[in-house]
């Protein structure tokens, strides 16, 4: 196990009604006029903006709306969202949604907090933020994991790079997170929920190091209850304990927990977000599907080991002693009829991505050549090309 | 899965090396003089606390000492600790030592916080702290899980009461975790660690509530880990590893991540704080060791699905589908035989309990017959009465 040094400080308050108590919540920490974050219509249709508000209303507190965050969020809303907050001398920022949401804000968050700063610049890491405005979140998707944890992702409109980075500024104040406003979410993004909690365990999982008996049986058991969960939301969407469960293990999936004593980076996400960069209109865990199962058959030979503790522990695969690397194949197998299980592509061919684009999404992926990404094989331009060309065919 | 709001904004320095961090640490958030408080030689003896005071010296921070804090910390220390901040002006308190020196610590800190307030009443649970001088941590025994936890636990040598209490004043600011400092602990103390670890999942797991899919899976993920690692650290205690992982899961199994959303009561926490409470010389794992497996026997029956679920998924016992009661006790009976392994006490009796103390104990840990205990069966007065027989004879 590696040395570490970890605060997880957002409160998390959890269960049926929550969102109810998010005027006193905001009220009790003493912010006075609140940015309100939201996406597309939804949240307005299903009345859930209404109750915001109606709550923030009764604590006395003002408040300026933003809609309109797109699936893979974008620059331009977040520079949109800089000056209104500026404009308005907004001292908090409420997140409505899901992921994109979430990251939308914290974004606006470091470029209200830093004004003489591009914001653009902490995402390049060239600069990184001194101050922020803090952020509260009312989740509506269980997927990015973005509500307990520091990371953030945006997409520069004008280039097509996507890119994220971590930061003590994203860790939101505080997240209400009740399992009903999930009922919702289609059978999709249901699953493209499912995929991307699993691949935040799974990216950890895979890291390079090994020794880390309490972080793996974590992992192990979390892998173990989102696919339960995932099975039962995709047939049954208002079954409370799957959307709950889906819920608090995405939330702690990507809050550092899942990962702690090892070292790891995350190449499937690196290798996905060129992809979803150049097509927006592929959802993140859509791409992270078509992608993982292709990679893992890549790497695993450079760790059958692994790859054969996954498959028994939580696929409950026999353990073939005399062949491991066939327990560990079957363990990545039994994933990808997991995902496809839930309608998820497990094929590039799938999401009718251009064959002929793999060399530049390499090429972006590595800084036209300059940086290889570690991991459990380190991974070059050359590499990169093979994965996606391996992810190409229909399955 | 019940709602649940939950902070656990302790950070963890975990690792090789790490109290040599502790001035650097204090230094960074502007506190200015130290309580140093420690319990017996041991950390004079090897050196540690050497290490920490030239740690604090180099960063210019002053201290004061008081060590010679007992196995069962007492209340009388706790007032000479609240007197000697106050004469010193102490800003933060810092416990070099396990869960004894912690919860001293976080008493004295409630108490030189509110000067004007009986320490002891917070104990009665007759009032509760409002201010309080933070405490830091540098942990040398993986028991208690008091390094990450909310919890208290004293003594009162005048009337023998050992009461506990929960406040977000005894959240440590920080602590600091070097399994390195667990290698000289004793084979005794490290079974006696190891088992408290795995109760402060075992009271949560076996709660009345159901439906806690991801919690149940954290918990029995943690449980396999401490018993695969106490298992190791018992045959070589200079394993880093497996100190790693009983250091490591000590924190998580008490900090309240293992009981999310389930509602419990530590029955056997209550009644072995009884026990040690008259017999100070009984140590607390000892305690819970020698009543756990008998409480079980007496509360499975109102749950036998719970412990069957048990015994299979933490002890691989082979479900007996015509006979559930057969494989939850035999998880039971796995659990006495590896207590037993790390030669730990499986009965009152080993411990030389006298039985005409019983009713005493069960007295006191009801109020005098004033209160239950909630749990998968209510405890009543004659129901402890019950328990504390099974577990007396020697097994």
């Amino acid at each position: 196990m590696k040395n570490f040094d970890i605060t997880i400080p957002t409160r998390i308050l959890f269960g049926r009604d929550t969102e109810k108590q998010v005027g006193a919540c905001i009220r009790e920490y003493g912010f006075h006029k609140v940015l309100l974050h939201y996406g597309g219509g939804s949240v307005k249709k299903n009345g859930l903006l209404d109750r915001v508000e109606e709550s923030l209303r009764a604590e006395g507190i003002e408040y300026v709306e933003l809609g309109g965050v797109q699936a893979n969020p974008v620059l331009s809303m977040v520079r949109q969202g800089i000056k209104l907050c500026l404009e308005e001398q907004v001292d908090f920022i409420l997140a409505v949604g899901g992921g994109s949401v979430i990251d939308s804000s914290k974004a606006i968050g470091d470029g209200a907090g830093n004004p003489e700063d591009d914001v653009w610049s902490y995402f390049l890491k060239e600069a990184a933020p001194v101050h922020h405005i803090p952020v509260g979140v009312i989740l509506t998707l269980a997927a990015s994991g973005s509500e307990m944890s520091q990371s953030a992702v945006l997409t520069n409109e004008e280039n097509g790079l996507k890119r994220g980075f971590n930061s003590w500024t994203h860790q939101p104040l505080f997240s209400i997170c009740n399992p009903e406003l999930t009922y919702t979410v289609n059978k999709f993004q249901t699953g493209c929920g499912t995929v991307d909690i699993m691949m935040h365990t799974l990216e950890r999982y895979f890291g390079w190091s090994r020794d880390s008996a309490v972080t793996d049986r974590i992992a192990e058991g979390l892998l173990k209850a989102v696919i339960e969960a995932g099975r039962i939301a995709d047939r049954n969407p208002e079954d409370y304990e799957a959307r709950a469960s889906l819920m608090w293990a995405g939330s702690l999936s990507h809050n550092g927990l899942t990962g702690l004593g090892r070292e790891f980076l995350m190449q499937v996400h690196q290798m996905e977000h060129e992809l979803s960069g150049m097509y927006p209109r592929i959802a993140h865990g859509a791409g992270l599907s078509a992608l993982f199962c292709s990679w893992s058959r890549f790497v695993c030979p450079a760790a059958v080991e692994r790859f054969a503790q996954y498959a028994v522990r939580v696929w409950n695969v026999e353990m073939n002693f005399e062949n491991p690397m066939a327990t560990a194949l079957a363990g990545i197998q039994a994933t990808e009829d997991f995902f496809k299980s839930l309608q998820m592509p497990v094929s590039l061919e799938e999401l009718q991505v251009e064959p002929e684009k793999f060399q530049e999404m390499a090429d972006k992926c590595t800084n036209f050549g300059a940086r290889t990404l570690p991991g459990i094989r380190e991974l070059g331009k050359q590499e990169m090309i093979q994965i996606y060309q391996m992810a190409y065919p229909r399955r």
